[in-house]
């Protein structure tokens, strides 16, 4: 069975899914994307990350090449031509072709590209069992990663910095040694069973997964307090966590050379995520 | 006629020139690019720019995909193909196309697109007798723009704010008030006959034109220091320039509401011009 991705109207062969040399997107960055959950067909928080893609367009001035109502229809369908039971979609929206130059180009229709991608079945639970390791290292993005860009180097070149020290994600640390969050997703710790996390500002972006789990925190009272962490936090909390669309709560077992508790698995790593899977009705 | 471009070991026509749009560099800005100037055929600074098109992809950890004998082979025969008489040669490589995820692919070939675009004979020539006006604006770039890569949204957004309040090019000011450089160039202001320009550090790129109009300061012992300067200098300044591959040395006639000397083309101007274009050897 071959893959099926969209490509500017058109469902192509993902093999032959191509766009122009100077499309904004593969020139400048300039561009933005989402990346949507799939939990047995079923697309998770697909409201949030719809409201966000509108929100990221808004900030960098790209009009939506189709209506709103018609992103839904093309995500159901790229999702059934791929046959996804577990798995993720992958939409960006870039400003389009043109001659280069760094300003906007006049008259320009924005490209949109879907992609949809099968996870193994129980890649999330088997991860979720062991949990995962963090290396820390500079946050070196722009002052805008409020805004889900396409503007991606730094995050790549955080995680593959994890990669090669045999950890899974990168922590990135601010110039005053505050974590900001993960090179793609949310960081939270947990100290004298209470949650903490990085306030929002332009610093860090505003997670889907992030904003569903504190849905879920507040309708079950548990405690969460927004507020930058350091080492020195991390080295005395009991349990730490990741967040993001497609590692939904995901437990952190390893901070650099630091264990986190027992080096294994929390207790409350699995009340995290059923509080999450309620909030997005899936579990 | 028709353009061609070369893409991944073939020359195309320009229309028809696609790359994959699991490319990293569609989705993760995940790579590098040059701009060679063109006057009369030749390329401007042909050994700066390939030198630092090699010290970006190490920088990234991306491969050349051809022999470094091999670049000046294709980009004459796309200056050729394409009749270019005074433009330019637009270069980029990315590290391939991979199944979307942030850590680095393995075993994947990086891609190489050379594209040439031609420029009316005198637009230099025009642009530099009026001088272009400047708009300050934040610096919201990361935190290696030493390297030159295709993160490029910032500059995007910068320049199209100038473009937006009347202005052809916006110059960046970091937090503590500095002129870091422009958006797609290197910022000047001369004040008793002394030239100044941000010095070198991860905040700036080392602009080959910067580096080539240095040398003839050197050269015809014309009064340089590297040095920081804010809008008080550029009230006090005498002249402003900006230097780059395409625009060479461009006069400053106004930054923001502030006139540069009376607000036209400053004697200097000339001089600098041939100062430099004697360095490349094309005056």
């Amino acid at each position: 069975m071959s893959r099926i991705s969209y490509v500017n109207g058109e469902y192509l062969d993902h093999i032959n899914s191509n766009v122009h040399i100077e499309d904004r997107g593969f020139q400048f960055a300039d561009g933005v994307y989402e990346v949507f959950g799939v939990i047995n067909m079923k697309i998770v928080d697909y409201q949030g990350h719809l409201n966000r893609l509108y929100n990221s367009l808004n900030e960098i001035r790209i009009k939506s090449p189709i209506h709103k109502s018609a992103y839904l229809f093309h995500i159901k369908n790229i999702i059934s031509k791929n046959h996804i039971k577990n798995g993720l979609v992958y939409l960006q929206i870039t400003r389009g072709v043109a001659s280069r130059d760094f300003k906007f180009p006049k008259n320009t229709k924005p490209s949109l590209i879907i992609i949809a991608k099968n996870l193994p079945d129980n890649d999330y639970e088997i991860n979720f069992q062991k949990g995962i390791k963090i290396k820390t290292t500079k946050d070196l993005r722009w002052k805008r990663v409020d805004i889900k860009t396409i503007n991606l180097l730094a995050p790549v070149l955080a995680k593959q910095y994890a990669v090669d020290n045999q950890c899974q994600e990168a922590w990135l640390v601010d110039e005053d040694g505050f974590i900001t969050e993960g090179s793609s997703s949310t960081a939270w710790i947990l100290k004298n069973n209470t949650l903490y996390t990085t306030p929002l500002s332009n610093s860090i972006l505003n997670g889907i997964t992030r904003q569903s789990l504190i849905k879920g925190l507040k309708k079950n009272k548990l405690r969460l307090i927004e507020k930058k962490f350091n080492m020195k936090d991390i080295k005395a909390s009991d349990e730490a966590y990741i967040t993001s669309a497609t590692q939904y709560v995901m437990p952190v077992v390893r901070v650099d050379n630091i264990k986190i508790g027992n080096g294994k698995v929390g207790k409350y790593a699995e009340i995290f995520k059923k509080v999450y899977m309620e909030v997005v009705k899936l579990s």
